[in-house]
């Protein structure tokens, strides 16, 4: 960590729930920041961007914005929050957003999401990591932040060189993200950090699609509460079969953390309630095919889930 | 089988889409046929029933009507098509109705639905049917017959002398059913034909709630035939656990057979639309019990589904 280093110039590609809390943290701590936005452009130009926060509620008043990344600077880091249905933008935007020696940091939800920047950005400058928190887009430029909020990454490294290369600016990004009030923690487990999000994301992604509810109403009945152990069970022995051993502990504190939590309507369940395409094959699809041959012995009530929810995006969720 | 025995009389409890429609039937042949209603009745008694079916519509302009058990006259044969989950007025209803050389047929979906029958009435006396129709109850006294109509039953036997009592009526039932019209088949393995429905009921009745759609959605899907062949496969195991064989051509069968037919909101998708409770436990709760500590391991998939509908059942269907 070089703390003379010029600072981090930072592009937020989908600027909502996630990447507009975090943009507007780190712009707010003085970090240069620019946001793409599409159809919230003029609003967030004429009014700025409302963040309200369980951490305090703040109004980003000029924010650097973009209609298009061609009117994007080069950054040195460029964070990816934008739902993972949309990725083969990334294609285009990535190449002419990256600085030489940047890095992209994917917040995106699910596993191996970082293959999709790998296609243009060279091993050792891809990150990977995982939100916890409860937030919510409301309106246009307008974030309610409802509970939690820490970020976990790491490096999506398939050499020990490209680990050292990503820690690098990792470490400059954890240390802005603090400055700024964002509790982010780098992790030298990149695949074990997704895992353990998946344990919640699929049971509580899943079950509050199929069973239309809420985090809280799933958590407080008896039928609901078995299926979301089960789930959390499958995934833990999924991850274990993938070589990520994770302390079985973990699947009762993602079943009391949840109770804990304030009643929440998962992205999954916010977009297909909007009727958008939902993440299923990050979440859900990556998981179970990196798991492989054994998955529908190993977790059949995810591949279960995995099925109904393609089911309901090829029925309803259908639109781009 | 005596042809000159007295004509059989029949009462009907559940006058909807399965009980309705052959009971109706029954009298239109000239059986003296008693309806127990309840919301219906007023209308009824004004109009009649009507009944549009693919076999030819027809109205039934003065059935014998009642507003109670109370006024029923005792029966040689009960027949129940009530939902399951009103079986407790059973107890109270049967003594009073029931002749003493009666039987009582019930036609409800599920396994083991006939223990309830059994609570008050003797061994030898129970027979049990399942019912292969698209029927729909759409306005009072007004059923709408959409395709098919076959019913095969047979003895809910404990012994081989109980099978042979309750052959006697059966074979009189079928002939009077045969002789209205209905496709009455007697069988002599009730399990099996009780489980082969199961194979067609636990996919689209469970299916056509959680993933929210009619039989051909689910069938025009690729992840909905994924889903409905896969629960199929594993209810055609759990019968085998129960040591009921059925040859295994009937998976596919059983598609192909959805495929032809009309579309079709099951009778659980419409207790679900209309928020009234399903019949979770005799169509799901019991038959997982009958294949009893194996159930996870040989039917993963249906186990979760039933752990869904009863979230459904509790959350939504809270009405009586």
């Amino acid at each position: 960590m070089n703390a003379d280093a010029a600072p981090l110039r930072y592009a937020i590609l989908g600027s909502g729930a996630v990447g507009g809390l975090y943009g507007a943290m780190l712009a707010r701590s003085g970090c240069e920041v620019h946001f793409l936005l599409h159809s919230d452009y003029d609003h967030v130009v004429a009014n700025g961007m409302k963040i309200d926060s369980v951490q305090g509620d703040f109004i980003l008043e000029s924010p650097h914005v973009h209609a298009s990344v061609d009117s994007m600077p080069v950054c040195d880091v460029v964070i990816i929050a934008l739902k993972s249905t949309r990725n083969a933008l990334l294609d285009d935007w990535l190449p002419k957003l990256v600085a030489d020696d940047g890095v992209v940091l994917t917040l995106q939800n699910g596993l191996d999401v970082e293959a999709d920047v790998r296609r243009t950005v060279p091993a050792g400058r891809v990150l990977g990591g995982c939100c916890f928190l409860c937030s919510n887009k409301v309106g246009p430029g307008h974030i309610h932040h409802l509970d939690y909020g820490r970020i976990a990454f790491g490096a999506y490294q398939e050499t020990d060189v490209d680990a050292i290369v990503a820690e690098t600016m990792g470490k400059r990004i954890e240390a802005d993200m603090q400055n700024a009030g964002i509790d982010a923690n780098w992790s030298d487990d990149l695949a074990k950090t997704r895992w353990r999000k998946l344990m919640w994301n699929i049971p509580f992604n899943g079950l509050s699609v199929v069973l239309d509810a809420s985090t809280d109403q799933i958590i407080g009945s008896e039928p609901g509460r078995a299926l979301a152990n089960r789930l959390i069970t499958e995934v833990h022995a999924g991850a274990a079969a993938c070589g990520v051993e994770i302390d079985s502990k973990a699947i009762r504190a993602t079943m009391e953390h949840t109770e804990t939590m304030v009643p929440y309507d998962s992205s999954m369940r916010l977009d297909f309630l909007a009727k958008r395409p939902m993440e299923v094959e990050a979440i859900f699809g990556n998981p179970l095919r990196a798991i492989g041959d054994r998955a529908s012995e190993i977790a059949p009530s995810v591949c279960m889930l995995y099925e109904q929810l393609a089911f309901y995006n090829e029925t309803i969720c259908q639109s781009a």
